[in-house]
């Protein structure tokens, strides 16, 4: 890619339309995480393939704000002579409002598409761009202008999901948030987040990847409602099935035009931190709008008996894909060269010049997909594959590409954090494995971090507590060494949604809204890491099914239980360095996973995986 | 008392003054949590004593909201046929709002003294009475109009403390406090909580029990202030420095007057948390109120070097008082009546007619008092002492009366929560002994407090974690067990201030506003404890200093050092029920108290505490 062209076309177009500052954000139209080529713009820009990150261009400068997950990625991907990386978060660094700040010419133009910003991110820059007597041309798409040959829209088709799977019909679910919206008193509902309105309308698609999702908004009124999208993705008995629910489809665009002709005595709910800065200035003047979170948000976080039931029949199938995998893997191992062998005394990765005989990264991360792919009702993988070997494990996000990807050898980890969507739910699982003996620094790591996932799974609490209050559980272990990882313990699950589900999750600093309560029935991951630059990392994750424990006088207590079952390899365990009741977690967590696996197993992987799940 | 007849004075003069539900807080004027005489009008009118709690009175039902430290004692106190124990935050338990909306009539009237009620709370009734189309009376001291015999307000005579021990001059604080109120645009800062302006100007006062703080109100201005206080109090010398800082001294009740004659344009930076409702509501409507939490809050939570030297002073002398206590209890258990031989089966407490020969709850406070008073330095306690013996234990905060105290015997335990003013500080400690051979229950239960002690106050934590972060440390052992306490883990401590300073705590549930940053410097208590209704109580407190630890890649790391030392009673510990980790936290404890307690022992008492500091 040349980065350099680009920033030049980018100039020159911002000379033309007299923008000092254009932004870039990482998103679709919808926040999405995850978005189509289409929608790639901030990748195309500077060159970084992560999935979050800011771009921001001056008429000398370059900027690219991402977070801990993606420095590594980050540094390796930009060209730092043109665009400069921005490490959020880190101390002395400049925030992008600090850099607009001094960057931002008296009376100068901050320009964007309104339709990649959040509401309150376009309120930030209008907010900037006024203390400098100057303004915000959010209908900019300037890299639209200089991006030739832009992928198209994705035009996935649509399918239906029964209530055998979603455990709740759509007239029940949008009884549901009407109910939320008369509480309200909100007439109209808007909604523009593409796992909202899938989970509300039980449809799927194919527009994002790894998501299967449909680019869609929403107008739900009290008695009907209007779906924007592209109707010839929708089978006719899915638009018949929408009509009896008086539900019509218009086209996905017509959004903007529908909202400004919004009666002005409309009372419209809308939940800003999941609607674009475009579409919310879109909204006449008299309408009144009631700014609160998507009632579908908790609804969908909460799942019902049937999903439940279903989500754990994909995690046994995920399960036994994942410690086939392993077991494979294992035996693989036996006939990897070693390290010393490659001449890679100093622990380089080797780059070989044939790749059919011997297994790397990508083909590791392909074995995996097969495992997943010989289950039944398996649909996709959930995210992007994550198969990291030895270093590369370091990097957070990592993702091995034809140029890194690296021939496995003996001696070292391969990471892998994958994930599949089934009919049944959605996983997301993570394991570290060893290939051979590793060092001992790499197994007191791998302890560690067993130790702290262990610990968080096995916790008990009462009522009330959010993952703001529990996520500690998991990295004291972590502080007391003086180490730490750079993100979230922990995040919810989708079924057959967003592998990342907002709003609850584990973390120890406050984000912008407090951690919302763990309440039965919600899914969250724990997945504590270590990484060590040029060196190692390691992440081990399991989901978590958030249960009713005991009542009594002092409170309702809460407890999890474990979705996934596939062994933490005893090979890089070093059971002394674990207290006694960490080993008897261990052991009865692995007791578990021998149980619910084994059945599935044939009678040589069965006896390896009664071999890696023995008592320590 | 005679609360009937109280009641029934109270609700002729309500009839007499058209006011339908009258409200009486605990607080006096400054939202104080201790408060003398003259302000207890909520323990007039309903006879309970605890330090939190509101009562309502309607013309006929009364009730007393209270939190869970004091339920068991409010059943005790109060005569359900008069007044209803409203159990605050329990299920299905109506909160004062609640209440107010379904008893208040259609225009009625809510009246109560605006001075004891904070400007939030005041809010709140307004709203409810608007709501009804009534209106409230916040100047309407109805109780002082049937409290015949009130106290006079406080006298107590003003002292100054020199920068050996404050280690800040008046100068220099006050020049710290302006800076923020220009940076907030104000050029009047109202200040009215009895510590921050005892703090600011170096001074301690006699007014309220247990705090060494001055009844006073402060504006303070850009190049001048004006205290409202009683002058009688202040010896000359003090006067003429606060001459020498511009600061004169008015008639304390005429704030009101000030403030009400306030200039149209001034700007007054305030806090709604620490300012009483009357005096809100006195600023003229022209006057721009800037609503922020008080400067000083967070400049006095932060102890400065000369303070951390004085206060480390303080707890050696405590921990020495303690430890000769502790002593001094062993040796008298040895001689105790058995619970057997008093013919307490049951095991409920005797009640002896001769007490002169024996110990009690109050005589056994008494001689810890009496340790405390040979220690150089030592002013007076910090708060009402609690000495509570067996089942007693069990209420939170117990105190004992002629009626309620209790003969010690052996077998049971005694435990003790108390605390010091000294020159160099103030201290708050709680230790539960055992006398002679106590159940394997309450050992366990012990045990079970110590491990939660001793895991917060090893903790290790990145800067930027909060109390509510943290609380779970200690919090997570009991809940594995499926029992809790009902009150935070932990409170600050002020400088020969109040006892529980805030805004730093250690709590799980958040409060009105979110948890501070723990920062270098602060010092907070690590009080778990187990409260068994009718049987015994456990409670186990250290007080921590907030300590810098190793700074790397991850960040600055931080730790507690404890600041008390008096052993935790080994006849209490069970280590088989403790991990490894755990009993090595216990040992080197024991080893440090040890080390810094021995040299201010006799022989005898040294012998002691070797013993009794022994590794287990």
């Amino acid at each position: 890619m040349d980065i350099a062209k680009r920033l030049a076309a980018l100039r020159c177009e911002m000379r033309r339309t007299q923008t000092d500052i254009c932004i870039v954000p990482s998103s679709d139209f919808h926040q999405s995480e995850y978005v189509g080529g289409y929608f790639k713009a901030r990748e195309f820009i500077t060159g970084f393939t992560g999935s979050a990150g800011t771009a921001v261009v001056t008429k000398d400068r370059a900027g690219l704000w991402t977070d801990g997950r993606y420095f590594i990625q980050a540094e390796q991907e930009l060209d730092p002579g043109m665009v400069t990386l921005f490490r959020s978060g880190q101390p002395g660094v400049d925030t992008i409002r600090e850099f607009l700040k001094k960057e931002l010419p008296q009376g100068g133009v901050i320009g964007f598409d309104g339709r990649t910003v959040g509401v309150n991110e376009g309120k930030l820059y209008a907010g900037i761009a006024e203390e400098r007597d100057g303004k915000i041309e959010y209908r900019r798409d300037l890299i639209g202008k200089i991006w030739k040959d832009r992928p198209c829209l994705p035009d996935g088709k649509v399918f239906s999901l029964g209530t055998e799977y979603t455990g709740e019909s759509v007239s029940s679910k949008l009884e549901r948030v009407r109910a939320r919206m008369r509480e309200e008193g909100a007439g109209i509902h808007l909604l523009s987040s593409l796992d909202d309105i899938a989970w509300l309308l039980n449809i799927r698609g194919n527009d994002i990847a790894y998501c299967p999702l449909v680019l869609s908004y929403l107008l739900l009124y009290e008695d009907h409602g209007v779906l924007f999208a592209d109707s010839v993705k929708f089978p006719g008995e899915i638009i018949q099935g929408l009509a009896r629910e008086k539900i019509c489809i218009e086209p996905y665009d017509s959004i903007y035009r529908a909202v400004s002709s919004l009666r002005p005595d409309s009372r419209v709910l809308l939940d800003p931190a999941r609607v674009n800065y475009t579409l919310y200035q879109s909204i006449p003047e008299p309408v009144e709008v009631i700014e609160k979170e998507n009632p579908v948000l908790m609804m969908k976080c909460v799942k019902n008996d049937t999903e439940i039931e279903n989500i754990k029949k994909a995690h046994i199938k995920d399960g036994v894909a994942h410690t086939k995998f392993m077991y494979w893997l294992k035996k693989a191992a036996a006939s990897l060269p070693e390290a010393g062998l490659e001449g890679t005394g100093n622990r380089q990765i080797p780059h070989p010049d044939n790749k059919s005989s011997v297994v790397t990264e990508i083909s590791a991360a392909e074995k995996l997909e097969e495992f997943r792919s010989e289950q039944d009702g398996y649909i996709s993988a959930s995210f992007a594959p994550i198969s990291a070997f030895a270093e590369h494990g370091a990097i957070v996000h990592y993702s091995a590409s034809e140029e890194s990807d690296a021939e496995l050898f003996t001696g070292r980890m391969l990471l892998t954090d994958t994930g599949g969507h089934y009919w049944e739910g959605t996983t997301d699982i993570t394991r570290t494995v060893a290939l051979g003996e590793i060092s001992q620094r790499e197994k007191e790591d791998f302890t560690l971090t067993a130790r702290a996932m262990l610990r968080l799974m096995n916790t008990v609490f009462l009522h009330g507590c959010s993952g703001s209050n529990l996520d500690c559980i998991a990295r004291e272990v972590f502080w007391k060494e003086r180490v730490n990882f750079d993100h979230g313990t922990g995040h919810g699950v989708g079924y057959l949604l967003s592998v990342h589900e907002p709003p609850i999750n584990f973390r120890w600093k406050e984000g912008a809204s407090p951690a919302p309560v763990l309440e039965k029935n919600m899914i969250i991951t724990d997945e504590p890491g270590i990484y060590i630059e040029d060196s190692h990392g390691i992440r081990l994750e399991n989901e978590l099914l958030v249960c009713m424990d005991e009542a009594n006088g002092y409170g309702q207590f809460m407890h999890f239980e474990p979705l996934t079952f596939v062994p933490l390899d005893l090979d890089a365990v070093l059971p002394e360095r674990m207290s006694e009741e960490e080993r008897d977690m261990l052991n009865s967590y692995h007791r578990t996973v021998c149980e619910k696996i084994s059945p599935y197993l044939n009678e040589e992987e069965r006896m390896w995986l009664a071999e890696y799940t023995r008592p320590v």
